[in-house]
């Protein structure tokens, strides 16, 4: 049946979310059963603001804009944060989320997120169903945090775990040139799952051992044991690398960002992640040399090396929305199954949304080390294909020539 | 005239130094007059240790090890930061110099280094003109900073400033996504010289007018203008980005990051730099959503993102200093003029290093805006071709293929 797309982008931003995009327009365009592709302007929040634009116009017959968009990090359609009202309780969003997509006649309804996003996606598809409004609704999955549920593993993720060995590795060159002892402690963000953190670990190769100390969120942290587990690595090496996750907890589940509530001049209160507190513990409890860093926003952002095997199965993912609603499905969310490690072979599937939404998957303990300072080889194996690859970024003017909604 | 090379590298890190001294390995094993070439283990305080390598095993007639060294970040050699003692008040570094240089018979003395290790350079040619010693020393500039003088810009800055431009674009992205009003504020290195802050601008495209506030250790910082000038921006725009150098400081010289004293729940006084200061000034007079980011160490280290146009300016210095030498030159510093802007083009030349060492160069205020809160189109035509091209950084197992000394 003939019908209009209508695609959102909602959530924080990763470096890949404009290749669904990108997918879900380049299926789109190939498909006779699909008429207009219209964009929400800040995902559900601008639909019910009547803020649409008209994909087709604006990308059909345009490869070079197409692949522009690809690679562009970030939402070209911009996001939102908003959590639609149960209908049950209060119909008025819902009502006014069908009024318009009935204005724009649209059939098939995609929405790019993380977990909070295939809550929409749930509740429109159940409220189209209830209503008997023959429209569609699929999830596209995306977040860097890698914690969704019913996926190998998320797109965005592989981008930011390319960045941040990347980093690593490149600021244990910029460590390892002194004669004196230091200690660098890099923060990573990801305050429930520690998938991005643990992701530091391939920034380990025939050379560099960093990070030697790795902490997750998913063990409790005791700064005792990470001053012992830091005097313990300088007996036999003069610089230590360490990552940390932003979201590291005591054993009463008390955030140790939280012990760092610091004060200026003022008495204001200035909030600063774990790393700050982290970095003044090792000053007292050692004196050596000591720097944190905060990777913070470039993780999720960084799209001049990303990673192309999360970019094109990005883009596949959005490719297999438009596939799923022209056969028929609903209430589900594009997902996808590694077949085999090595060579890495992944393939496109559906899952029920309801089993995505507000749910969050951490890392199995079992690919955690006993100790609670490092993974496991298991680990390691699961992330290892997920940075392969290299995109060929065009720049402009020395900077990378990305595309942006005017 | 035979004789062996020694070459060091000193100083903070960039991207290209080991550029330059593939540069020197590729001019000296080319020549005939140059027997072998050793390298001082952590520069000049390596070699009063006895810690030489010979480079001429290392890489002679592996080609591909040298281009893996022409595109690896920080220094393959080590460094120090080590100010040898005046000769005339304390001889005995430069005795036990020399004592080295006579034992490897050092004929050609290079060291790769900015202001500081310039001094190193123009001390120990001082000394062997003045004991009659046959030996020629030639110092190899290097910075992020640019701020050396006699020299048109430094080797490494042109890809730290590629690195900024590409992340605040890249951040821009991320930042434009919402509705709501915020405000990030980039802190960049430079504490003297605003030469890096400056850079920031290369972020602006045809669509991104980021950073909308720039602001360099060249002018007073004034906290009530600052909050003033962002106010003026959230007038007509939603999200304000802000670059602000580490070195900002009131019209007493204090600086601002001084302001930032913080104490942790002990009551441990706190490290931090000024952007999570101002962060908290934004949000107490403001009160929007606001953060701060600290490029941090990655501005100096990040190679997979160096300027072509950078590396190969300091493959051709390090290869300039050996025709330097073997022509007889001494306590100078290979340098570059800019020719012309359009078509982009440099002449190598040489310049007394007693006008280097120790000194610092600024931008000039007539580059700098009335209001002390941008640049002029004058500075922004001195930065663009100096991030221009990008490099071919091979990779394996999806992180980069550098080098490091085993």
């Amino acid at each position: 049946m003939k019908g209009n797309v209508l695609v959102g982008q909602s959530g924080g931003p990763t470096t890949v979310i404009n290749a669904s995009l990108a997918g879900v327009l380049s299926a789109a365009f190939n498909s006779e059963q699909i008429e207009q592709v219209y964009g929400m302007i800040n995902g559900i929040q601008g639909l019910m603001d009547d803020q649409l634009i008209n994909l087709t116009k604006e990308f059909k017959g345009n490869e070079k804009k197409l692949e522009q968009l690809r690679i562009t990090p970030s939402m070209y359609l911009g996001s939102c944060r908003y959590k639609l009202k149960d209908p049950a309780e209060d119909p008025s969003d819902m009502e006014r989320v069908f009024e318009l997509l009935a204005k724009y006649n649209i059939r098939y309804f995609l929405y790019i997120g993380g977990n909070d996003s295939m809550d929409t996606v749930n509740k429109v598809s159940k409220y189209a169903k209830e209503k008997g409004v023959d429209i569609q609704v699929i999830g596209i999955p995306k977040t860097i945090d890698n914690d969704l549920m019913e996926i190998d593993h998320t797109p965005g993720f592989g981008s930011a775990a390319k960045y941040i060995a990347t980093s690593i590795l490149e600021m244990s060159h910029d460590t390892y040139i002194y004669y004196m002892q230091s200690v660098m402690i890099v923060e990573i963000m990801g305050r429930n799952a520690g998938w991005l953190t643990a992701a530091s670990v391939l920034a380990r190769n025939a050379y560099n051992e960093a990070p030697h100390l790795i902490y997750l969120p998913e063990s409790n942290f005791s700064c005792e044991q990470f001053i012992a587990d830091i005097k313990e690595e300088l007996k036999h090496r003069k610089q230590v690398i360490v990552a940390v996750s932003e979201g590291i907890h005591d054993e009463n589940g008390e955030y140790i960002s939280a012990k760092s509530t610091k004060t200026d001049q003022f008495g204001h209160v200035m909030l600063s992640g774990n790393g700050k507190y982290l970095e003044s513990l090792v000053q007292q409890e050692i004196g050596c040399k000591v720097r944190s860093v905060e990777l913070n926003v470039l993780q999720r952002c960084a799209a001049h090396i990303s990673s192309a095997t999360d970019v094109s199965e990005a883009f596949h993912l959005g490719e297999k929305a438009v596939d799923a609603v022209l056969n028929g499905h609903t209430e589900e969310m594009t997902s996808l199954k590694r077949i085999s490690n090595d060579p890495y072979r992944v393939e496109y599937t559906t899952v029920p949304v309801s089993q995505v939404a507000n749910k969050e998957k951490k890392i199995p303990v079992e690919w955690i080390n006993q100790a609670g300072n490092d993974v496991k080889p298991e680990l390691v194996e699961y992330l290892k294909p997920l940075i392969e690859g290299e995109l060929k970024v065009e720049y402009k003017d020395g900077i990378p020539d990305y595309i942006f909604r005017q």
